[in-house]
């Protein structure tokens, strides 16, 4: 089989290892960075450690991203990345901050709107400044990836831009950023990490190098996830997570996300699910789905990580939806025929194709059906 | 645990994909180009298909590199590229070819000798060509990696050089140039993937992501490498053997090889014993000696590889060299003790300290001595 792979982002991995913002910022000669993050981290004092540790290196703070990044937002950072000529970026918190701060790192170096890019097709830009991401959650390993979701609420969309110029230059990958993340918090991020990790290996531009870390990603996620959900203190469990969540981003990078993301785009954007826990109402069904359907990708799957087949593995997800608190049904939502409608047209994401199996409008329905 | 991780080399893998560069040497904008390779290449016409897919663009052919390549051929390559202002390099070869080209895509950047960094410790020059390297063996991995091996013939030296700006741009990894790889040669490179994959394993710099990498090419080579060497035209054999070589790169550039790597340098420099014949001569005695001593990562190892222990392992890879004509011990050399003392300082190399197991020099006495 042809495959390509490529993965630009240098990886810094281990407890405590934000210390070494400094010498990542003084091997990039920085001099006149921004910070991009959340009020929460500004509240907390994570941002005055991290401009500590730039040694007066960023002399800018952008701290309102939310948690769906807008443009608006974007070109908050753009404006201010142009207007003081700064030279590098660094984002601290969930993949909204460091989605935000990929895009304005290429658009701050130009006179374009983040309206310019999103949903247009128009071609983005390859120059960017560097970008040194350190992620607060396991979850959607954006610190490793090259794309960047925004929501224009005027145009009503939320879409992924797609460029290489995102990668970050250096991913700061500390678990002792994520010891203080909510349980809640904590099983939804994780339950994106798993997804990312069994659609990469599913998809059907799945590869060798991608398939094997998308089996050892989704490994520790199955291992992990119920302890650092329970015990958040964990600081192994934590650790483990992290490493199932970078691992996962470099699985899915460039096989892209399937059905299950898919589907979790309009339960998100009609319902307000959290991204992870919308990943993971649908992704048992397609297990099933899928093994039913003659996919032995993930039969195989199934057998890597130790079950005997994809029910099983179907199973042992559900178990774990159930024990960390997650939505297991839709019923709770009395969606009407408008909603179940907008659910299956919503689902009829691009990322759908990506499915090793096709997946009909019928599909759909029958599944939301069943679900309501 | 801490750990980093990179690698920037674009990978383009698939039969028939040396169709790429074309488009490849188009996305550099290289308008003036050198084509490094050896003068069996040229012979068999290879060399003219690849200035052909080139456009016109390759302009110089260098193809005198020869099976471990010196400070001299490096230095012609450099000249070459000096004076003719050359904008990019094409290596079409095993790894003698893309190392030589490695260096001096940096070397014909700058006024400097390959003399002057080889074995010196002098910082080596960042600024380099782009490369472009299509490997024609499934073996050392240079197209993934920052190491260039050079020989010094008047200092007597062999030895690695190591500098970021060796990696490679692209890596167009076409299994179908390996078809017409002879037996001997298919067995004695795929003993080397076998061992990078071994070695990343255990290395006392393991890392997660190399880890894992590290077990899928070892099972590949484990379960490929027989019919490769039996059967040379059977290119699902072939193609996962090049799988296996470029994912063992993947896998052992940053943890580095270890003990059967540090013993093969005077097995190969002062009895020319080829370099992969030369790795699998000590990896079972390493894989045993590892386990009697405790190491825990060679039994998980063996038990990813689906054997029951490190001796069912050790066993089953001596199976191999025997079916793959792989000498199997050095009774042939008649070894005095002149020469059994070098054989020992000599593997007293620095790769030997990343065994999991310090291996002292009266352990190294001891497999010698077994072997003669």
């Amino acid at each position: 089989m042809n495959w390509e792979y490529v993965q630009p982002v240098r990886i810094i991995f281990g407890n405590g290892q934000i210390k070494k913002l400094t010498s990542e910022i003084a091997k990039l000669n920085g001099s006149n960075g921004l910070l991009v993050t959340t009020a929460g981290f500004v509240r907390r004092g994570m941002a005055a450690r991290i401009l500590q540790l730039s040694g007066g290196t960023i002399k800018q703070v952008y701290s309102a991203v939310s948690p769906n990044p807008t443009v608006e937002e974007c070109d908050n950072c753009s404006s201010i990345l142009r207007d003081n000529q700064c030279d590098f970026v660094v984002a601290l918190g969930g993949g909204s901050v460091i989605d935000c701060a990929k895009a304005a790192a290429t658009f701050g170096l130009t006179s374009c709107a983040a309206t310019d890019f999103l949903g247009t097709g128009k071609a983005i830009p390859q120059q960017h400044l560097p970008i040194i991401a350190m992620p607060t959650t396991s979850g959607t390993a954006s610190e490793v990836t090259c794309v960047s979701v925004l929501s224009d609420h005027n145009r009503g969309i939320k879409s992924p831009m797609n460029s290489y110029g995102f990668y970050p230059t250096v991913a700061i990958v500390d678990p002792e950023l994520t010891l203080t993340v909510p349980p809640h918090l904590t099983a939804t991020t994780g339950f994106d990490v798993l997804c990312h990790a069994i659609e990469a290996y599913w998809s059907v531009n799945h590869q060798p190098v991608c398939s094997t870390l998308a089996v050892h990603a989704a490994h520790l996620a199955l291992t992990n996830l119920r302890q650092a959900y329970k015990h958040g203190d964990d600081l192994a469990a934590r650790e483990n997570m992290a490493e199932a969540s970078v691992t996962a981003g470099l699985a899915f990078t460039l096989p892209k996300t399937t059905s299950a993301h898919a589907c979790s785009y309009p339960l998100t954007n009609l319902l307000g699910i959290a991204h992870g826990e919308a990943c993971a109402m649908t992704i048992t069904h397609f297990i099933r789905f899928n093994a039913n359907h003659g996919c032995e990708r993930v039969v195989q799957l199934a057998h890597k990580l130790g079950y005997e087949d994809a029910e099983a593995l179907a199973n042992a997800i559900d178990g774990m939806r159930e024990d960390t608190g997650m939505l297991l049904d839709l019923k709770s939502f009395h969606l009407d025929n408008t909603q179940l409608e907008q659910l299956i047209q919503g689902s009829k994401h691009p990322n759908l194709r990506n499915n090793p199996v096709p997946v009909s409008e019928q599909d759909l329905r029958e599944m939301y059906e069943s679900m309501i």
